[in-house]
């Protein structure tokens, strides 16, 4: 048995250990995975990940088109001092283009009809008068080329309308239907098994003793993991060493991910570690210097499954999958990371040498700034404040004021 | 025949028809419905609006729980220089809290059990020695009731965990399985439909003819709708007005509100103000001092029905459909605004006596800045630049220039 003669001497060896937040971040992102691309139907495809480039079919617009109703002139003829023109025919959106015979006619046009190549400039009904098949201009400027979308202006044939690695969006997905591209190829998503841990962990419909609560995070994990339109697996074992080894085996060359909460700590049945162990998935870390969540176990097994062992308690497991699972995720589906700042509302101290993540609710004020709320938790086992917040603010583990006004990296949750 | 003086004057004319935005919104905002509520399986209830307070079934924690993995003790002993406990079992979490028989004896805890109403305090592992059924304390600061998350210090039986009339996000189905809620009450949703209409739009799968475009307006419109999980029902018309009349007759009794797009400006085909009021359509008004979106028409039926109609151009209805559709469904679902605002990065002008709404590309800078980026478009017909972008930015019709620096109200969308 050693003899200790600091204060503190197993927080000194355990801190020594543990890598910082940047560190884990960077291994995660060493690991991240390509998972191919599929074509899907347009209208599935909203929230997956655009694995194409989206080509003009044509010229945006396709023809020199009409923005108002009114009708369509030579500007020469206007120039030329003519202000009552000769209605030669109506042209709907739709139509082929009518041209005039003679100088002097002009063609009544209506919004996003094609302005035939002879005629130059179109003339809205607000600024003339309509009688007796004649259209008599009235005394307000006019420019050659007015009140025309050109051919071409917006985009050209073969020009990218959307580039591709970008969330499908309903504007998007509008694209997409403009260019009759039906089917549209979209990043495949990665197989997740959700494994909860914990005997004090019943189902949500179940009536728990005294000392047992109700399973949430599965459903909290799989919730997020639906905005990504991935539909995980989920499954709940208990804390008995044989049976965690014995599922995990089995489901490991089934999934490109397990998630696991729970039993990463230093508890008599924290089994997940010496199970890994024994399964041969290689450790890359096994604690971060963080809170909540400084107990994340993460590693690779020999079918390439990715390992995120996140602390049981709620808020640790859902800073953990905020603040690297998801980064894993939307690298791996070559998303674009979205760095955004807040600033803080009020002062905040945390003495320990963590990286602290604050819950806080986030709101944009009348000066354009995005204001991060702090509000009073209980820790990371108190989730009861989740609801009332949307982001965690990522505090630096080697300070320990952090002043109102300055401002820190956010992760946003519930959006 | 009238005899003009002004130079403009038809513009005049119906600048006065024009009612502000601001109006606009406060009369569709006096037309909000209560559509009641269901109860659905919480599983499918992610993105609905609760309509009950989510209540604490029992106290937060529910018993005084241990937030780390040692030893539970009474401080009594500890205060008595006892500093040698003997460990008299182990306890799990989930199992009925063990108490101490006599003075100097501690229970071995892991994190997430229920400490017994004896004992007060919890001692970490990492400042403990175990050796022969003993625990030694080490040299550290011990404190009374600590490592203890006591029971109901989140929340108290009764008390509300969540408020109603919040969107379901992910944390929020976290709770509501902690305290059993398999079913949910949620807000019933409205029944809407949208027709398009033009002549020129043919279906997205099939091919154009040189001076036709594909329809775009509708998929557009429902994937919007989706993201409130409503599934809107679209259709097409063709320009024909007893096909317009009919089909809109028939479909105002089964829908709450009818979203339409293109035919209510100044053309020769626009029916739709004609025909709505042949059908007894109470107009509440037609045309909005904006851009884009001017010729947007809102009346509601004799069934209640309201139609909001836009322009067909695809940025005009879009713009509509945010600037007016989306705040009237979420304060129908009593969802309390979010208003935000924007800095713009450049300065930009527009001299129209209209509300101009500018497309932006937002981010926030490292100074918490929500920063609002203009982009060059080419009007309303230009629906190429709407992915690149994710709001409008709202300025005011009566100034020109809009400086950077400047802040606006913004109207996001792509998110």
């Amino acid at each position: 048995m050693k003899n200790w003669t600091f204060t503190d001497p197993w927080q000194q060896l355990e801190d020594k250990k543990m890598i910082l937040v940047e560190e884990a971040e960077k291994i995660i992102l060493n690991h991240t995975k390509d998972f191919d691309s599929e074509d899907i139907p347009l209208l599935d495809s909203i929230g997956r990940i655009l694995a194409e480039d989206l080509i003009a079919d044509r010229d945006l617009p396709p023809f020199n088109r009409a923005t108002v109703d009114g009708i369509a002139i030579s500007f020469k003829d206007y120039l030329d001092g003519i202000r009552k023109f000769k209605i030669k025919g109506v042209q709907a959106a739709g139509q082929t283009p009518i041209n005039i015979d003679s100088k002097g006619q002009c063609i009544e046009i209506m919004t996003g009809a094609a302005v035939n190549k002879n005629l130059d400039t179109v003339i809205r009904y607000e600024d003339l008068i309509i009688q007796n098949g004649q259209a008599i201009v009235q005394e307000v400027p006019i420019q050659k080329n007015q009140n025309i979308h050109p051919q071409g202006s917006d985009k050209i044939k073969g020009e990218i309308l959307v580039k591709k690695d970008d969330i499908i969006t309903p504007t998007i997905s509008g694209v997409s239907a403009s260019i009759g591209k039906v089917k549209i190829k979209v990043k495949k998503l990665p197989r997740i098994l959700i494994i909860t841990t914990g005997d004090e962990l019943v189902p949500m419909d179940s009536n728990p003793t005294d000392y047992q609560i109700r399973q949430s995070n599965a459903i909290n994990i799989q919730a997020v993991l639906k905005k990504y339109k991935i539909q995980a697996h989920a499954m709940h074992l208990n804390d008995n060493r044989e049976m965690i080894e014995t599922k995990l085996k089995s489901n490991l060359q089934h999934y490109d991910v397990i998630l696991l909460t729970g039993a990463v700590s230093m508890g008599k049945f924290d089994y997940i570690p010496e199970v890994l162990k024994n399964l041969n998935v290689q450790k890359f870390f096994h604690k971060v210097k963080q809170r909540p969540g400084k107990p994340f176990w993460f590693g690779k097994s020999q079918e390439s499954t990715l390992i995120f062992a996140f602390p049981g308690n709620p808020v640790s497991a859902f800073l953990c999958l905020h603040r690297y699972f998801i980064p894993w995720l939307e690298a791996s589906l070559n998303l674009i990371p979205q760095v955004e700042f807040a600033k803080l509302s009020t002062e905040l101290n945390f003495k320990p040498e963590l990286q602290y993540f604050a819950q806080v609710k986030l709101m944009v004020n009348q000066n354009a700034e995005l204001i991060a709320s702090t509000i009073n938790t209980n820790g990371s086992g108190d989730y009861s404040h989740l609801p009332d917040t949307n982001a965690f603010i990522e505090l630096p583990w080697n300070k320990t004021k952090f002043s109102k006004g300055e401002c820190y990296r956010i992760w946003r949750y519930n959006n």
